[in-house]
């Protein structure tokens, strides 16, 4: 179809219409002032479209040459590994005042930012347990204000790769634990990007605790909000050094361990039967019938020495169905046991563990006094005190100085949390020191696997070790001997047949062990003064949480 | 009442009676005739007792002073810690023919023992791995035929508590590890004794498995036989070794990381949610809800990442509610993890694990050469062949591989378990390796976390590493942005909901990171050659198997 041809219809009225002309306000002018007046309104157009391709091509010219920083800054593409430069990538802690002048490439995290005019921002940019203070200025050079402004927007807890000068501050930067150097910033791009509100800042999460009470303003985020948002709470340098401890204990148990000959074993969580008299074990659907959490690997250890492995060792997690809500339980912790065949007393193994201890203690305080140190400005706390030879009272003498100081406890009767404490503080009074140990338990207050002290009736070999005042092991002298074992079990109305494959082997014969488990997060609690059990716990687990 | 007096009926009666006299054989015979008879009984009486006495003397003095060996052999009390004489108990390792002529006192296993006329009895005394001859001889000066005949009677697996004097054989032992000394026994007392019937011998237990193709007569001991008696199958030579190079794995995977700065993490195995996309996930109950036993530590393992811990690894339980029975898959089993945030690619991780193989698999065969060649003994394989740097060779070229073998695999098609095998002999052809490490691996046959291949459609940044032939590593880089992440999710309908703390995580930020996870059964089994993994696990838990 060919265009239309001319509306005649259209033509028809036009030529109806009597030529009437208005002015831009619709007053009748004359034709001729009528076509100076479009002249006028062309010409005007026509410079405004002309000011208007200047000012975009200015703002073009603007974005393409005025801003001088135009690649040095920006979001990088999601990283596929799509390329490999092998750039050095600095770590944080390399970097002091004897470096200034270099140029340094450093991945960090934007801790917070700071602009100040329109021309500058200031940064705390963080790396682990580190932060330095980087500084960005526009010059007009090589800064532009507009790379200064991407910089402003950056949020906090986005990752940045940052291209920088190592400068020497004017004054130390107090606020960073790199205080003798700072980062002028070069280039700057976003490696990871933070486009949700934070739970909490991270200087929220890692004012120390006394702070709260000179400035009852600050906001303060509580244990839940922590850990419902543990991942962010896991980045204050405080939490950094409480893992990094944890860590630490875990790897000095081994290293002492080892160096005397022990061995990892690894025993299993999944078990046919709930032993060890057993209400407080999780019950598991397996396939077509049901299968038991292990509470503790004690049955499978022991059983380790009946097989002759002499001394073994194992970290793993523990299980425990207690409905208990108090700042030192959890439904699963890390257990680190250990197990050992002795020759003739169980004193054999319970200096072991008493060194065992000595050991952990006295390399925590050397080898992690930085850490130490960290995690003291938010939780403060009196530092561990410890004997070189430990101190080991009877369980009776325990007793006693409770009653010489007014405390009513029986003979034989259990320890209550209460009395714990304060026979650790009875016990850090008149010893002066944070650890020890009770000696000699009353039996019947101990597992049925417990062998009876032969001198003192009533009482064990057993033992448990305190930590300022909380007990962190428990261990004993265990029963070798099928036939004992058979009688004490039946006198704990211990189902035997839960706990058959333990007893049989024993009935092929096993020497004389002792040994002991610690909590892992227990000691790490109390040696830095927590307070809390979940604050040693990477993603605590306890009767009410099972998240994150 | 006063006692009665003599009953005059009975008096009756005598008075009554006449008097006949009878002999032995109820013939009468004359009152002089009878009362020579009696005094001749009497007289025979007065001798026999005379001579009961005296050999009832002569049996209280041999007894009492015959057995010249009373107090050297027996059983002991039951150890209770009753006393502690600090008597040093001797290594048998430490025994040889320099130390001739010392006396020591060591605790040992009875494996066997043998009579040999009624004067001698040998013995094959056991500890750990090491075995040693024992020979008691009856001298009638200090070892008595009694000491010996209880030796004789001393039953296999028992405890004994050895001393004696060190001696050098006539020839070499060749039945016992310690060849060039022997154990003249003084002294013998039992510490743990065995009562039950042993469900099969030490020695039938350690047998090599070529033997039986040798001589059918044999008896073998089957695999579930032993993992039925698993205390007793542990306590082969065998076993030892196999262990203490399970140990060992840990070991050195520790070692290497801990140098190369990575930090030791504990997540948890209880979980709110089945993640993962999830049918082969365990069903706790728990407390009033349901939680779930966790499949591997991968989300919180890169859940640390997002915290900034950097480098991490953690050796832990790993729970697979799988109905598989086969020669390598368990129900529980140990995951040896790290994640690592890596710069700009993730061959920088990937090397990492490489070297750390290099690392395990080198060590293993200097410092563990004597277990090596006592688990050869028994299962004989071919020693482990590995590059310094290590084959890597892409997915598509082990199908390239493979079809050229006339092996029909697709592209994108996952391998099975024959096609590993398969790939892994081709492999071993071609590279003379047993070790080698798969990469880029086709996308839609990974978990929903995998970072695909920014240049190879179809294919993903991922790796599996093999030993002879079979995966005992699965690694990738991990998506660190939390929309592409959702994405994937979606992509693999995972419920969100279930892995949500895991997204949230990626919001807040996160540095690119890869990692894997290794199985540490089915590194032992593989490196070897053990053939079925319940071999390397102490207490393997299979879909049939809950105990011991």
């Amino acid at each position: 179809m060919s265009a239309p041809a001319q509306d005649p219809a259209v033509e028809d009225i036009t030529q109806k219409t009597k030529e009437v002309y208005l002015d831009d306000a619709g007053k009748p002018i004359t034709k001729n002032a009528y076509k100076k007046l479009q002249k006028d309104k062309e010409k005007a157009e026509r410079k405004a479209a002309t000011a208007a391709k200047i000012a975009a091509e200015k703002a073009e010219r603007e974005a393409n040459q005025v801003d001088c920083s135009k690649d040095r800054y920006g979001k990088l593409p999601m990283n596929q590994s799509q390329t490999r430069t092998e750039t050095k990538y600095e770590d944080i802690n390399t970097i002091n005042a004897s470096r200034e002048g270099e140029t340094v490439t450093v991945r960090v995290r934007v801790q917070t930012s700071r602009a100040t005019g329109g021309k500058m921002c200031f940064f705390v940019f963080r790396q682990g347990v580190s932060t330095i203070q980087g500084i960005i200025t526009a010059d007009d050079e090589t800064i532009s204000k507009q790379m200064v402004k991407y910089c402003v927007g950056i949020s906090p807890e986005s990752i940045v790769l940052v291209e920088a000068k190592i400068v020497k501050p004017v004054e130390e930067v107090k606020s960073c634990t790199i205080s003798c150097a700072e980062l002028a910033i070069e280039k700057i791009h976003v490696v990871s990007e933070v486009n949700v509100r934070l739970a909490f800042s991270l200087d929220d999460a890692t004012r120390p605790e006394s702070s709260y009470e000179e400035d009852a303003q600050l906001s303060r985020v509580n244990l839940d909000t922590r850990l419902n948002n543990r991942v962010l709470d896991l980045r204050t340098t405080t939490n950094h050094a409480i893992f990094r401890l944890q860590s630490a204990v875990c790897l000095l148990f081994r290293e002492f361990l080892t160096e005397r000959g022990f061995m990892e074993i690894h025993t299993p969580k999944l078990i046919g039967a709930a032993s060890e008299g057993g209400s407080n074990v999780f019950k598991v659907n397996y396939f077509k019938t049901n299968a038991f959490l292990a509470q503790s690997p004690q049955l499978y250890k022991q059983m380790c020495i009946a097989a002759d492995f002499g001394k073994v060792f194992e970290i793993a997690p523990v299980f425990r169905a207690e409905d208990s809500n108090t700042h030192r339980h959890m439904t699963e912790f890390m257990g680190l046991d250990m197990e050992m065949a002795f020759n003739e007393h169980y004193h054999e193994v319970l200096e072991v563990l008493e060194e065992l201890f000595v050991y952990i203690l006295g390399n925590l305080k050397t080898r992690y006094a930085k850490e130490i140190e960290i995690i003291k400005k938010q939780y403060e706390f009196e530092d561990f005190e410890f004997l070189p030879k430990t101190l080991r009272l009877p369980f009776k003498e325990g007793v006693k100085m409770l009653n010489e100081a007014g405390v009513q406890v029986g003979e034989f009767e259990d320890l209550s949390t209460a009395n714990e404490k304060f026979l650790g503080k009875l016990v850090k009074e008149k010893y002066h020191t944070d650890f020890y140990v009770l000696d000699k338990f009353p039996l019947a207050i101990r597992p049925f696997y417990t062998m009876p002290d032969p001198e003192n009736p009533g009482y064990s070999n057993s033992y448990d070790f305190f930590l300022r005042g909380e007990e962190i092991l428990s261990g004993a002298q265990r029963i070798h001997d099928a036939e004992f074992l058979t009688e004490r079990a039946n006198a704990h109305e211990i189902d035997l047949s839960t706990i058959q494959p333990y007893i049989d082997a024993f009935k092929i014969g096993a020497p004389p062990h002792a040994g002991g488990g610690i909590g892992l997060e227990r000691v790490v609690m109390l040696f830095l003064g927590l307070g809390n059990i979940r604050r040693s716990s990477l993603f605590p687990r306890d009767p009410k949480r099972l998240e994150p």
